[in-house]
């Protein structure tokens, strides 16, 4: 007897015949005593085919009319979940994100979540209702329809959740749950049954796509229990992703294994030791829109230092040219660049109470032979940056090093 | 310098050059001077595949989801011709009929608009955007979608334009006015300059589909000048359909001349002539959702009486074994029908004025020895009901007859 909203991406409602499958999972459920919200997704392709459509129109359409049009894939979809559970017995209604209300800033196209207003849902399910609702979209306080940018449909699930103080926020996705790392990478990748917000958020800002951060964040603050589950398989627990309570079993000291190769490195040599550098050189790679992620600073004997960052791979060329302006500014010696890295990072709660994570990490690597290029490490995080063509070996070795490996089944 | 209110259809907004085509043209009426605001339908054959969706998850879609669904399609259009303007200099912002908000009762699928709050319009209209409203929608005062029904579009053109006071409605169309007849019957019919919404009404009812009879009743009610436009020849007068004001020239007798083969006719013979008997016969026909349209009754000598009347065509058999037991009940003769007829109509406020229309079109009609079986008249129509393999040559001969025919150009 639980409230649960549950979430569909956009593959789970991709036809007819999947809008029907979802209608009778959720119907289920509902047959099992819980309350349910229901969020959806537009049916895969129909965001892109609407875009095209204002691509025709032109290359720079307007924020506020994009949202305006884009808004209607998810519309058709809870209207056609509705239909669905209405034929197989199940009362429901739907809502678009304005009727729920949910209100948020005027941030077309990325819109915040402002306040939801439960009414209408409270009412719908007391009546015996499942409530459908669009996601991804809202209205800002003057009823201009807003979406919430990519994997918007997450957070409006997570968002629902906190505002109804549901028990459970239950995402649906092509893939069954969490796993210790990429299974096509390691094959002995396990299933998570459990991992906490904070190595979620690691997880996935490291390439894990299977929630997008933002709702995992939302979850985290709001303290909304999340779980990942498969859309296609039926019965698997999925992953729960929820706060590190003390009273839950000892944690392993690694969770996960994610991995990265979109990065580029650049090092800027012979830097003056001055204050300040650290802005003269990274303020204009802002100021072009690049986001660095791992920056490494190491001082030499001789008063200059050498400075270290990895940059998304696409923007490589464009650091580059930056670099070689700021290093005559600044007289530093000379500009390098690597793009064909890899980074790898352990991702643990467990850490923080375990020394010899990162020693075990790196003889582990170097019994393969394998250099490391760069260390960055937060509490439940060590990273490091290796020549791109180790990668699989590196996490391969890695996942076996700290017992992530499924145990071999018998038959 | 006037407030325009503008209405485009399905097939006018049907790719992406179409609707840029739209917007060139609402931006030549804009550098005139003029405010507009601009309804428009969903982009031809979108309606249809909304519905496919709902038919491929149920026979019997909720109403209300249905709403919710098809809504979207309108929706998709003002987002787009709002960004076709954008993109060639015009401002101009997209409502849907939430938005601005048309208001209605609750009939989902057949709503009736109950008001409209013009202030969102006045305030984009004062800082000189153009309105764009999504036609066929509006919402009931709990915030639920509602559609107006078929031709819903071309209503909320009226409407708009009628809480605004606007100085003209244009309704664009895949043909240039409204004709004397259908030129397909009739090639030398001509456009009308000019009709009275009476006269179109009754053109309207007889078949002549260039607007639907909903929007030029509220036109009338309202007093909203409408026009006829053709959206792919430009430049065009249009007709101009509006009150039959003191002040406009003579009235030519006759304006135009309908015709319909959709109608059936049914007769009961030989009925007891007393009083009751016109329900007896036709309560039944209405109880099983008929619509009757033409009723004509005869007292004979022997004080009995014979019945005749029309319903559409694909009600014929129905109706039939409905009358064979209604008469026996009552004690009548016979039943018999025909379903090979046709009605022609002459249409023109003119009539009300001059004798003798009448007598002139059956006169005609023996001339070309054409058989008249049932006659109705109102105030401005005289319709009859002939045999239908003479209809063409009924309509050709009253065309030239009543003065319709166009002047033949000299080259």
């Amino acid at each position: 007897m639980a409230l649960i909203v549950q979430k569909y991406g956009g593959t789970s409602v991709g036809t007819p015949e999947r809008i029907l499958a979802v209608a009778e999972r959720v119907k289920r459920w509902r047959e099992q005593g819980h309350d349910l919200v229901v969020v959806v997704s537009a049916m895969s392709g129909e965001t892109n085919r609407l875009i095209a459509l204002a691509q025709a129109i032109t290359s720079d359409p307007d924020p506020r009319e994009l949202d305006q049009m884009v808004c209607t894939g998810e519309q058709v979809t809870i209207a056609l979940l509705a239909m669905a559970l209405q034929s197989i017995g199940v009362p429901a209604r739907s809502y678009t994100g304005g009727q729920v209300a949910i209100t948020t800033d005027h941030s077309y196209t990325k819109a915040r979540i402002e306040q939801i207003d439960d009414a209408r849902m409270r009412a719908d399910l007391a009546a015996g209702r499942v409530v459908v609702v669009a996601g991804f979209q809202g209205v800002d306080v003057e009823g201009n329809v807003t979406t919430l940018g990519r994997g918007g449909s997450d957070t409006t699930g997570v968002a629902l959740a906190a505002a109804l103080k549901a028990d459970e926020c239950q995402i649906y996705t092509d893939v069954d749950g969490v796993y210790t790392t990429d299974p096509r990478v390691v094959p002995e990748a396990r299933r998570l049954d459990r991992i906490t917000f904070e190595e979620m958020l690691e997880m996935a800002s490291l390439g894990s796509k299977v929630l997008q951060i933002r709702s995992v964040e939302f979850a985290g603050k709001y303290n909304v229990p999340l779980r990942v589950l498969s859309s296609f398989k039926e019965g698997g627990e999925g992953t729960l992703i929820t706060v590190d309570a003390e009273d839950t079993m000892e944690q392993p000291v690694i969770s996960g294994i994610a991995f990265n190769r979109d990065e580029a490195k650049l090092t800027v040599r012979g830097v003056p030791d001055i204050p300040g550098i650290a802005y003269r050189i990274l303020g204009p790679v802002g100021e072009a829109n690049v986001e660095i992620d791992m920056i490494v600073q190491n001082v030499a004997a001789d008063n200059t230092t050498d400075f270290t960052f990895t940059v998304h791979r696409n923007d490589y060329r464009k650091v580059m040219s930056i670099l070689e302006s700021v290093a005559k500014e600044i007289g530093a010696r000379e500009v390098s660049g690597d793009d064909r890295i890899a980074k790898v990072s352990l991702v643990g709660v467990g850490m923080r109470s375990h020394a010899g994570v990162a020693s075990q990490m790196f003889a582990t690597l170097a019994r393969e032979n394998i250099n490391i290029q760069m260390i960055s490490t937060s509490e439940i995080k060590i990273s490091v940056v290796l020549q791109e063509k180790y990668m699989e070996l590196a996490v391969r070795a890695l996942h076996t090093e700290f017992n992530l490996d499924a145990p071999a089944t018998v038959e």
